[in-house]
């Protein structure tokens, strides 16, 4: 059923696609739905560590770039979609108990409550469609696999009972288009930005690129550059280590799918954004 | 003594200046010195409302865009410079009680407690710089005078008991700048980015610009265009609606001078920035 429905929702406006996904009709992945709006990665968790939790996106904005933060209690996030209730519009979620992933749900609307805090975390989409766009192949998307993720020697800055290793992703960038790719990036400083590392994996403490912590092994072919990016993992690896009683996310690649433009200058709908 | 302190910190180190003003022996303004480095707006609050404040900055960025929040009762920013003491860096402070303007003082030593949370917010003085570089006059810098400021009839998007109007600042340019002056200002989403309004003050309730709410009147010569950018007074009338038992910020134009350079990625030291 998936692949049927993925096809048919590629087509589909946005509304459209959070209405099947909200209605439970689809708990596939997001990648190449909606094309043009802001995917998230989505972390919940109790209020008691939700200041901790944004103290730590703001110090590491890189692998965390924050474009959304409910109320405390309240399931929607209108600044991302006027419509949004995070219980039902991600495809699939995550559940973590002390840290440790329990089960994976459809919907989280028995486990909603008003203790909990919603936040929306820029993703990688973003900055791949940008490449895509511009001529730049993308080899885990045109392969239907999951990006390499690697744990690295990088430090995050620790908030509260948040810290842990940077993750960062994997793309082989032929040499000819590395300048381009990172200028692209640049410009997405919501779905992670420039490149943290480009061309030598060693310096960032990872010793094989075959072997992902994370995700599947991509080639790299010659004349082709390993190019790494700080990586929505990261959070994750420091909610794990923080033992936190509950934490819910989307379960990985099953993304928010938001009304947010992509080129949008700031992530927030019905405020000013620039000027013509 | 200012005026002479103001011209020797001139032509001081970064760190020079801030170990002038943390003896205590200059509580001037700050435009115009360490240049090339973030300055920042400072807001100091009781954790009981910083979830909440650092909310409203998320869902305001034009006006609120977060550098730097402290661990609780802890008066370091490391993240902004390595020996930032929040209680004795900025030259002079404002005292709120209940919502009020209490005082003014040189250092917060006394006022300092376990419970108080500081955030550093991106200011003016970034974009004004590179727009200087570029050879576009700021009147106000040029004439030694408080940039002229309005409440808007936008109104922020709340957050818990912060809301209020957007207040913007406004600078004269020239016709033939204002492209350039909006491309260059859109490069610092730290320091408001792009104006929000360009030539039509009524288009957001600003039915004379002759008579501005804060700071001094600029003329508005023949040829010249009135352009808005957000601006960091709006968070500080949301906390004075807010009515919070006490909030320190800085005085206006009496900054927190940090070791960032203005043209960095992230407002985050020590931690990964863009490659090369």
């Amino acid at each position: 059923m998936d692949s049927t429905t993925f096809q048919k929702l590629r087509l589909e406006s946005v509304a459209n696609v959070r209405k099947t996904i909200r209605a439970g009709s689809y708990d596939g992945h997001t990648a190449g739905l909606a094309p043009g709006v802001l995917q998230a990665n989505l972390t919940i968790l109790p209020e008691e560590v939700a200041l901790d939790f944004m103290r730590f996106c703001q110090r590491n904005p890189k692998p965390c770039p924050l474009v959304g933060v409910s109320e405390t209690g309240d399931p929607h996030l209108p600044t991302l979609a006027a419509n949004i209730d995070i219980r039902t519009d991600v495809p699939a979620y995550n559940v973590y108990r002390d840290g440790r992933l329990a089960c994976e749900t459809k919907d989280i609307k028995a486990l909603w409550n008003d203790h909990l805090v919603a936040f929306a975390l820029g993703c990688s989409f973003t900055f791949e469609h940008a490449l895509i766009r511009a001529g730049i192949p993308i080899w885990h998307i045109d392969n239907n696999t999951t990006v390499p993720m690697f744990r690295t020697n990088i430090q995050t800055i620790p908030a509260g009972p948040f810290s842990g290793p940077l993750v960062v992703s994997m793309r082989a960038i032929s040499k000819s288009q590395v300048d381009l790719a990172i200028d692209i990036s640049r410009r997405f400083p919501l779905a992670h930005g420039a490149p943290i590392q480009v061309g030598s994996p060693e310096t960032i403490g990872i010793a094989d690129i075959a072997h992902p912590n994370w995700g599947n092994p991509a080639p790299m072919p010659e004349g082709m550059i390993p190019v790494f990016w700080a990586c929505g993992v990261t959070p994750q690896v420091a909610i794990e280590g923080a033992g936190v009683p509950l934490c819910i996310t989307h379960k990985p690649g099953h993304m928010l799918i938001t009304d947010v433009p992509e080129e949008a200058e700031t992530p927030v709908l019905n405020f000013v954004q620039e000027i013509g």
